[in-house]
């Protein structure tokens, strides 16, 4: 059998996992990251997977080794740049150092670009030429697939939506801009605001569900009051989706594009949250774009980030 | 000789004009588009201009005609889709029956689009392989080179700048959206913006200049204002650089791209425009991109319609 491994590299674990060419997931392990150490430190951990499954696997053929990463990857294709939250890390040549470690074919790309390709490959993107797919997680991570690949523009760090600014006037972001999407949609923004408004919301089942305690507040809460009815729930993700939508439409303009497959812990919020984002989409973008707008689930989900990982090799 | 016959095409006139393959400018004439009638009508005074050049120009070689068109033009390269204010036209193939009548190699783009290659072959992007132009009049229009090419999305309507959402509770645009960059600096909003503001600043010389008449306001006398020292002038000049280079930012940050060139009548502001655009890059774009921003002026300006439209040939 030939297979792929996929490797989500993380600030804290490393996933990595056996992948069919098909895109089946068929083995998973994970392992510290290191990150906190040094870049050699993390590629050991990275090589260490590997030998792991090259011997779990003996007799059958890999194909090659697909990294997904947090940080910007140059367009050599194996250079990570500054990923936050890993020590000691500026410019590191990730791809040639694994390489070097297992003596696999390696790529690396982009955790945000590789979620995308995973979903070109073996998900909701399957098919399609032209799509933008954003990940609602702690930041909203964005890859562009354009003409069937993967849009890198000049140093390969295209593909930022969580950075597009939808009210020049909006809230601080940890990037240093005021007002982009992440500062409005973002994990830690999000309950910071919701935790804001439910002091004009007592009557919201929220305020149940957390005991009072606005430390509690996570997506996966709203959501519950959210399908249990509660109007100020709903309007969390009816206005979550509209700050997305805008963003999305900008987006859409620019490149002529009108699929977007949504996909990240966020995306569980389902029905209101698609809702909301497409009727934006539908009210804010140019006519040719709207007519033929389209928004999909990311098919992936939990194994996402090995998946897309794997289908840098698959291509 | 081989020549290059440009034609842009505007709703009132066709300019066309005789280029070099090296972007000079030899011959220019104008005659009306006829636009009000039917798009037969409109390729018809484009052959009349092409058949009086060619009758100057017997003994050259006509390498072949660009024409800058207002609208969407398909990725066939020839069919131009609801050009606003041109009747009875929703898709015509403008390429195919300018050539039909004329014989001649024909190429259309988007006017936007054209400007942009004008700049890249004859003009401040020479040499550059990536850059977004934008063209500040009425409109406030958009043409991208990545990788030495215009990107043109999935249909052929990509580069749209103008429409980038900058405050979702801003003022109605024209496209119906709500708080686009264009319905901040388009020409028609940038006077309605400074015509309401000047009732707080009667101080300013801007008064003087329009004899308090604010239908007279545009840009031209704002420019006249602001050169004298005129603090309020200055100061719309800073405020709708700003709106651009929030638009400019995000559009940077989703297309890995740090390079703008700036044309159109509004443009001509100069530095005070300039400098707000910069700074406000440098504030809010990601650090990669910020690092490396560049804002050069267009240099084609006063022909810049026919010599993007002759550059579509000289590709």
């Amino acid at each position: 059998m030939n297979y792929i491994i996929g490797v989500d590299l993380g600030g804290t674990y490393i996933k990595a996992g056996v992948v069919s060419k098909q895109g089946e997931l068929l083995y998973e392990t994970s392992l510290p990251s290191k990150a906190e150490v040094s870049p050699q430190a993390v590629v050991g951990q990275i090589a260490k997977a590997v030998e792991t499954i090259k011997d779990k696997y003996k007799g059958d053929e890999l194909l090659g080794v697909g990294i997904g990463s947090p940080g910007m990857v140059d367009l050599d294709g194996g250079t990570v740049k500054y990923p936050p939250n890993f020590a000691n890390w500026t410019a590191f040549r990730l791809g040639e150092e694994t390489t070097k470690k297992t003596g696999a074919r390696v790529e690396v790309e982009n955790d945000a670009n590789a979620a995308a390709v995973g979903e070109l490959k073996f998900g909701a993107g399957k098919g399609l030429k032209n799509f933008i797919m954003i990940t609602l997680g702690t930041g909203v991570g964005g890859g562009f697939i354009i003409d069937g690949k993967i849009f890198r523009g000049e140093q390969g760090g295209a593909g930022e939506i969580g950075h597009t600014t939808i009210n020049y006037n909006g809230p601080l972001c940890n990037c240093g801009n005021h007002g982009c999407v992440e500062a409005h949609v973002g994990q830690r923004y999000l309950s910071r605001r919701v935790a804001e408004q439910l002091k004009s919301h007592p009557e919201s089942l929220i305020n149940k569900l957390i005991n009072g305690d606005t430390e509690k507040l996570e997506p996966k809460i709203i959501s519950q009051a959210a399908e249990q009815g509660d109007k100020f729930a709903l309007q969390v993700w009816q206005e979550t989706g509209m700050y997305i939508g805008v963003a999305v439409a900008s987006a859409f303009n620019l490149f002529d594009v009108a699929t977007l497959i949504v996909g990240g812990g966020v995306a569980k919020a389902g029905r209101p949250l698609f809702d909301s984002i497409e009727e934006t989409i539908k009210l804010r973008a140019l006519t040719t774009i709207k007519q033929r707008t389209k928004i999909l689930h990311a098919q992936l989900e939990n194994s996402a980030g090995i998946l897309g990982a794997a289908a840098l090799i698959a291509e």
